[in-house]
């Protein structure tokens, strides 16, 4: 007997239907003999509804009321899915932020879990095997509004409560059957996972896998829970996403991730003095622009040089308009900015102690002339930047080259 | 200055430009200097979808999970009607039934209000002049539940917040502009009330008047809640709905209601013996068919006789059949039921103090040649049931005998 959280995103609960899917799917679990809490998320459409009426009468809202509004949608489906677990013979209730409390900061629209108490649910869990049906996405502020946890905040429910409630693992039920070592739209031959550790799974989340939210496996490694992506319309085993020293057999690469989100700039002869790096980004970050990647490349005066960087494309208008209002100010002679750019990144715990992982894939790219723009590593990443007409070659030369084909 | 509640169904929150529209008429009020809470309902068709949505799950609910996502219908209108009227330069904030609190007891779908703890509320408005924006229908139970209030929900909230709050008003904004002395489909000389007792108001409520609920005009008469129904669409005074002993000048006969939701059905030579009512009364109350009027016939012999009475139209296939299968028990010839028929009745404090006001009734009907099926009466109210296809001839000849026409 266990204790496993059982998480549906919108898609899995998409209407009535599905919620009658997914519940069977809950009281399969439930008779196996665990004790159950279900996170749910809005049905389908609900919130880009309810985030339509707020544009229509303000698009500057006060996120209070933002957060009362958008948080009915979870509220529906947890109340949904209490009820047809219960018309499947299954004791269940549905729990509102508010109502557990799961507590949190102030921060509305983007709130983070300050604390759970769990001290009632723990008690029905154990004392009536009452499956706990909790609407994602939500908590109570220290003022007694409700609190929305942002993008993914249904992910984030469903961890925090996994580690407040001890839960052997958190199952994520999703779209697709578990992590791959590539997207398998771009790779035929790209293989599911069948394990992969926190540090990997966090870095393919910050690079664009969409599977999971950054914020969401930052907290599950931090609390150490278990993770497991698994699809919600077939019944086999997902992905396990674990602690490091779980996996007995340790792969080098993971697996290659790629975003097509972001878009590049170049500054062209800048002054290549101290200080210049901390003017342009510190104007970049008063418009609250994130910064991905950065080259400055090496000066070959010792007084100009370029620097390159790159933004979410969704911000890339923004972030020239404000490079050009600061022009004099920064002091470039030409600004070029490229959208047309993919991020490849090679993901592995093993690198750490494995050299030559980086010149296989200089290599790689090089034997199918493709040009690095720019390159970053971290310790267990390494990404590089080339144009995106060769995204498609170059990663599934990538998962050639790195051995993770299918046989 | 004044304290006024300002209650909008879901006609006048039917979206968001109705949202808005109605929003103006808020910030009118504020602006003049009142302060004003303001109560919603849920937008139109959602709470029909909600509904719907736990229909196509399971027909047997709990009430406690369908309180948790119908209330979601109105918490999404307070949000959208604070965030209208900030936008607008007034300041609010949504108020949820759990964050007053407002206090109920457990009858989950119906539950009756115990307790509004006003402190909070009555601090930001007078401190801050901050409009609170209340969704309706809703409550907290004794176990930390939402818990709904029933039809007609948020003017039951609304009338209790005005108790509550010692509002002076308390507005209801509606897709009428007021109670007319008839249904002004049917009588076009049917002329606005300026002003109607509660106990009229609540006569006319029971009797098929939709504008107001029975239960939110019983708890105005209790705490003497003087309320307003008027349109939402045009901007010009309704009918009060206040204490008897405020009026002026007193009309003997205030209005002609009626109702064409009620079917007669007879038992035909039943025992004339002690306990006959009791027993045939009990075996559809604990069907829980509501009945209203009741007619037993004299008997001739002293042995057998008749007895007479209306069920709503809703509930007849249901009463007749326990009726049958309790028919051994109960002991009668035959069974004879009509739903064509129609109840008329004519309603005002006046009739207190006024001798006569039944006898036009008769005689008017009798002029008509229009047969009187069953005569009920109350110290302000006469009612009679006549066939249906005379409905629209006697509302008429009745609305000008009780010189109610409009000059």
């Amino acid at each position: 007997m266990a204790r496993i959280v059982m998480k549906f995103g919108g898609t899995s609960v998409a209407d009535c239907q599905h919620i009658t899917h997914v519940a069977t799917r809950v009281k399969n679990q439930w008779e196996a003999g665990d004790e159950i809490i279900v996170v749910v998320s809005a049905m389908s459409g609900v919130t880009n509804q309810l985030v339509g009426y707020v544009d229509t009468i303000s698009r500057l809202y006060d996120t209070r009321e933002y957060d009362t509004i958008l948080s009915s949608g979870e509220q529906v489906t947890a109340g949904l899915m209490a009820l047809q677990l219960q018309h499947l013979g299954v004791p269940a209730r549905s729990w509102l932020g508010w109502q557990i409390p799961i507590l949190t900061d102030e921060m509305h629209g983007k709130a983070r879990i300050r604390e759970i108490q769990t001290a009632e649910i723990n008690k029905r869990l154990e004392t009536y095997r009452e499956v706990a049906v909790v609407a994602g996405f939500q908590g109570l502020s220290p003022k007694g509004r409700i609190a929305t946890l942002g993008r993914g905040g249904s992910d984030t429910s469903a961890v925090a409560l996994a580690a407040a409630l001890r839960a052997e693992r958190c199952d994520i039920y999703t779209d697709v059957d578990g992590i791959y070592t590539a997207d398998p739209r771009i790779v035929a031959k790209a293989q599911k996972l069948d394990r992969i550790s926190h540090e990997e799974m966090l870095e393919l989340a910050s690079l664009g896998s969409k599977v999971l939210q950054t914020r969401s496996v930052e907290l599950a490694m931090n609390h150490q829970v278990k993770l497991q992506v698994l699809s919600s319309f077939e019944d086999k085993p997902g992905t396990m996403v674990e602690r490091e020293d779980t996996s007995v057999e340790q792969q080098i690469v993971s697996g290659i991730a790629h975003t097509l989100d972001e878009a590049k700039i170049t500054l062209i002869q800048i002054s290549d003095t101290p200080g210049i790096a901390a003017t342009i980004f510190g104007i970049l970050a008063q418009a609250a622009i994130n910064i991905d990647m950065i080259v400055q490349s090496v000066s070959a005066d010792g007084q100009l040089t370029d620097m390159t960087f790159t933004v979410p494309k969704s911000d890339l208008s923004q972030a020239l308009d404000v490079l050009e209002k600061n022009a004099q100010q920064i002091g470039y002679s030409d600004l070029i900015a490229d959208s047309r750019i993919c991020k490849i990144s090679v993901v592995g715990v093993g690198m750490r102690s494995h050299a030559g992982v980086a010149l296989t894939m200089f290599q790689t790219l090089a034997e199918k002339n493709i040009n690095i723009q720019v390159i970053s590593t971290s310790e267990i990443k390494i990404s590089t930047l080339v144009a995106e007409e060769y995204a498609e070659l170059a990663i599934r030369a990538l998962h050639t080259a790195y051995g993770l084909d299918q046989q």
